[in-house]
């Protein structure tokens, strides 16, 4: 496990190394390019900001290049999304089924098989401004779990179904399956969604599993779990995805999305399916200052039992977002009491929270929303990528064991619009 | 929507005609009871608590009868459990066998039927020792779910298995079902769980969403579902139930079962499967004085959003218990941000909360550990009931809407075996 005074040190040098990466400010470039959209009367469909993972855990060199490149692609897509006009929600979804799409990713398309040889996903998306949550476990024959959950989530909203009957937030199996056809989302034939890599992985796992299971005979059941447990550590198979979003009226959401542990038992729901776990995106009320966004990844079970998504959000209600994350990390998931008896404590988040902010020179008529992102994860790796919707291109990176904070992003909005809006 | 002031003035005068009722205060009952069995030096397997419920809803009058019945049955196999020397999590699950078994309950044998005319069932259990949790979701063909929840429960409790694989702590459908069966759980033909009764709900049910949607025939979407809600409030169908228990160590579990609400689609999955929504149960810590350890029923959907049994727990550590259960279920619950769009909030709680209680006359080498129990729901009824392992025979009640207290129980423990176990 990582102890928070090693933990606090590499962030510090990460800190510093991500620091001179990018000599240019995101604060100043965004404040550049939104006065000059200001300037020609289209301030609309112009703010925003995506943050996106491809799950934390062991990549190899190879996997990490491909990891960079789809979480570019999936902020391009949530941006283009925003620019488009759309919501945090839509843009949200948007940049999951780019991300599941990734044959290299362990969500939708090549996903993580199954005991039975088999793909289950699991995936759900929240909303901050309505507080709704759409979710679906171990579903076989989707190309994208995530337009399920979003579907869900939309369709809830609506309000009751005939006979005053409440709609589901939470479907699986071959019912979530038959929901999601019945409203319109093609099925895809599960072999077509099992990649060269995926198959090859299966077939490693299963000689593991039964190499493994042959050592232990002859020792007792006790004995046999021991051993089997210092076997493998499975961090090459938390590779879940997902992002956060705010748009330019400083709504928030989340979503996540995961074919789940390799050689899982099928039937298996992880946190990735699981309300407050797996993400969680709540827009600034009376009771909270800071609108905020989570995605984990990791193992799921220790993410299921600590609800990290909901606890991270919870803690960036504290001034400084930073040492709040550190904390929350340490507190609430790896020293907590739930995770007690687990050998190795995996997980990792994304974070985004946001503020309004009045500009310091009101005869602009602007104000703007203050985003900051932050990540943070136990695991060995994790593939981040963000984009605001001033950038003319998304940057990714693949992050060793830290707490790494981006600098804060400022999302301008025409005063008068925003107002209008409630912001 | 039940307003606080109102919710309050019920709750006082149900106070006290419960109060009327019972003359006799549980406490000074127990005592007596405890130091005889301590005169004879037989301290073990004589204490312990359990309260459950037959779920909050809508009870017709023969119903009631049943859910009283079966709540007192479903108190004494807990306490057979306790008094046999069983664990807390033991005996929460044989008081859920015990409900699930009914058929009359919404649970295991007689659930709700789903859209499609079957069975499918929730169920989650809880540890409050070692913080583990197993649950089942949308489960076909097995007559007890708690059994498969709480064999995950003991199996994530044994280690990693095989390869280094985590176990799973919640399994779905058809993966539940053949896990349950490979452990040794007998299956159960799913026409053997629907009764006469279910049935003939089913058919009812049918013919009622059939009449909502012919009725709605030619208005537009919004309208057509703003008018079902009107045509029916499902409140008959809420029926899950549940039970929390504290064992002579002081150790506290919970569980919670469920057929979900009726007519629901296939692999709809509700609180009942939920982690931190349909039970909760957690050992006093460093970081906690009291143990806690909560159950919930209601609409799903509702009591997932609101974590309810999570909040409810929590809202345990403050020093008034009463108070503080009274304020969860209003500020957690039915004015929740989350549930703002809802028209009707539906749900109810049982909380046990426990704490370690020196003995006034130390030279009796005595400690205690005082139990408080209370529940609390928002829909027209709900059925608990309630045994300390001194009483005779179980106590239950069907109650309306209210906050109720149950009179504090004091569980007596030799001092030097309650230290042993480190209460």
């Amino acid at each position: 496990m990582i102890g928070l005074t090693n933990y606090a040190g590499v962030m510090e040098s990460l800190m510093n190394s991500a620091e001179e990466k990018q000599p240019s400010s995101p604060l100043t470039n965004s404040w550049a390019k939104k006065q000059e959209s200001s300037k020609s009367q289209k301030p609309n469909g112009v703010g925003g900001f995506v943050l996106v993972h491809a799950g934390a855990g062991y990549h190899s060199e190879s996997k990490a290049k491909e990891y960079k490149h789809v979480c570019k692609r999936a902020c391009q897509r949530a941006v283009d999304q925003l620019k488009a006009g759309a919501l945090a929600v839509e843009a949200v979804a948007a940049a999951l089924v780019e991300l599941e799409d990734s044959p290299f990713t362990n969500a939708g398309m090549g996903s993580n098989l199954n005991l039975s040889g088999e793909i289950e996903c699991d995936a759900s998306i929240m909303d901050g401004k309505s507080l709704h949550f759409g979710a679906v476990g171990a579903l076989s024959g989707i190309r994208n779990p995530v337009m399920v959950a979003n579907r869900l989530l939309s369709e809830a909203q609506k309000g009751k179904l005939s006979a005053g009957r409440i709609p589901p937030c939470f479907l699986v199996g071959r019912g979530a399956h038959d929901w999601a056809v019945s409203h319109g989302i093609p099925p895809c034939p599960s072999d077509k969604m099992a990649t060269k890599f995926s198959l090859s992985a299966y077939k490693r796992n299963k000689r593991k599993m039964e190499l493994a299971e042959k050592m232990d005979t002859g020792h007792n059941q006790t004995k046999k779990r021991r051993q089997s447990s210092e076997n493998g550590n499975g961090s090459g198979c938390l590779d879940t995805v997902g992002a956060v979003v705010v748009d330019l009226e400083g709504n928030v959401a989340a979503a996540v999305s995961s074919g789940g542990l390799a050689m899982k038992h099928p039937g298996r729901v992880g946190q990735a399916a699981h309300y407050g776990c797996g993400c969680w995106a709540e827009n600034a009320c009376n009771m909270n200052s800071y609108s905020t966004a989570v995605s984990t990844s990791g193992c799921g079970e220790h993410l299921i039992r600590t609800m990290l998504a909901r606890e991270c959000s919870a803690a960036m209600q504290s001034e400084d977002a930073h040492q709040a994350l550190l904390e929350a990390m340490q507190n609430k998931f790896i020293s907590s009491p739930i995770l007690a008896s687990e050998d190795r404590v995996l997980g990792g988040v994304i974070v985004l929270r946001c503020c309004r902010c009045v500009e310091a020179q009101p005869s602009q008529n602007f104000q703007g929303i203050l985003v900051e992102f932050l990540w943070s994860h136990t695991t060995e790796s994790m593939c981040v990528g963000y984009m605001s919707a001033q950038d003319s291109k998304a940057k990714a990176q693949e992050v060793p064991p830290a707490c790494l904070y981006g600098r804060p992003v400022m999302i301008l909005a025409n005063r008068q619009e925003a107002e209008e809006n409630r912001l």
